[in-house]
């Protein structure tokens, strides 16, 4: 038994889905996982703006923008104070076999709601731990920075992490680049300035990135995209991970390595938790 | 509506998947196509012995394999002359969110059959044309291989596709290597042996490709997996490509390279043709 609070697909409360949807045969959708807290989608805005541009990159033709938000409406209304509303967009079914897309579809709302808890008051204050993972990542251009289905990269190596206690999973591609964490992206500081991977490549540029790389200048913080690798890192003054669900939270450890906590990481968690978004 | 000639999920009839399951999600599982001919599902044990392959490399507990054969052999006996089996094993569902697999999971079996047409008389006999993709394939050692649900890159090259009139598209990794073709497996063939790229870096390792592996040496032909590029393929006496439904298939051209026809293209796909598998 699944611990959904609910589950909806095309605006209708339920748990199936056609077996000959293009998501479930090829991974040919997107996805967003959004904080609801006090009645509230945070950076809804944020996150259907990402999800568009996602489609357009995929060339899933979606129209159905006002009965999404009425989906999401009704799945808030049913959220406690703090939970996780999940939306994937697919391609919709597909009406014959093969990979190429149908020139007819209907691309598919899934909408499923979730419990979830804050970020313990011991991770705030001491930081966190991430552990390197075994796999690298995949450098692929064309579905880089998406929230896209197909997500065994991140099974496997989540499944690394159940032998450890890691809070979580430091992701580093092919090419040895740092890339983000398994669930989260990442950022570095440095001197005083924020330095954050580039998502061109591989991984998923956040929203809860997004909101970083937009506060922290307001702050007074630069903030940069760039190429980074391990030697960086720990080269860093301190470290911090980010998404939507737990906002920034600071790490303490990278494997043996032990960050200072930073001043700057407490004043950008509270500028973003205090956001009315 | 889709032209799908049955579907089945756990052996039961019927075209409805719960929206949790890990496959929909996460793309985490993996599938086989199978040619059935004449009620005769070909190389049917080639394909479990791959689908048991990727199973065990992705860590998904699979037990039911005699409900999987009794689900094909029902499935079977549904099809026409010539048909298509499709069967997914996913991770089954999420009884939470989040990416690392849980430790009680179970396996789900989603099996669909499907029409299909022999290959034209004209391509066997002209050969096919084949365009190069602009996609590049990421390289990818962990999924490397594996006939696994993440195939938005075959989804996006495909599309690619869906703007000319090529029988299959081809496609190279982000280093320029020869990958395969966005449906099949690919074989230059070059002073009387056979050179397939590898499959350890990105690609399916298709069953169709296996027999030929297998099959040639018997018929006196050497065959060898290697790095390959394109200035391989255009210095080939002849290439074809292969999956489960075309079987084997002499290429024409590539772009605008054209290749000569090869008695040993003829040979082959005669002889595993009257394989009785």
């Amino acid at each position: 038994m699944s611990d959904a609070l609910g589950m909806w697909v095309d605006g209708v409360e339920g748990n199936l889905v056609p077996a000959d949807d293009r998501g479930l045969q090829y991974g040919d959708g997107l996805f967003e996982t959004i904080l609801v807290r006090d009645g509230n989608a945070r950076f809804l805005d944020a996150h259907l703006a990402r999800l568009e541009r996602g489609l357009a990159r995929l060339a899933i033709p979606f129209t159905a923008w006002r009965e999404l938000r009425t989906d999401i409406a009704r799945a808030v209304g049913r959220a406690p104070r703090l939970a996780i509303l999940k939306i994937i967009v697919t391609r919709g079914s597909a009406e014959t076999r093969g990979y190429a897309p149908p020139k007819t579809t209907r691309a598919r709302r899934i909408m499923s709601l979730w419990p979830t808890s804050p970020v313990e008051h011991v991770h705030l204050e001491q930081g966190v731990q991430v552990n390197v993972t075994e796999l690298r990542l995949a450098e692929a251009a064309p579905l880089a920075g998406l929230k896209h289905l197909n997500r065994l990269e991140n099974v496997l190596a989540a499944a690394e992490g159940l032998r450890g206690n890691a809070f979580e999973l430091l992701l580093l591609s092919t090419r040895d680049q740092l890339v983000s964490g398994v669930m989260s992206n990442l950022f570095l500081v440095k001197e005083g300035e924020l330095h954050t991977p580039l998502m061109d490549r591989a991984g998923v540029a956040g929203v809860m990135r997004q909101i970083v790389l937009r506060e922290a200048p307001l702050l007074g913080i630069a903030a940069r995209e760039q190429e980074l690798v391990l030697a960086d890192l720990f080269a860093a003054d301190a470290m911090f991970i980010t998404n939507a669900r737990i906002g920034v939270v600071p790490v303490r450890r990278v494997g043996e390595h032990v960050f200072g906590m930073s001043e700057i990481v407490k004043r950008l968690r509270a500028t973003i938790e205090a956001l009315d978004a």
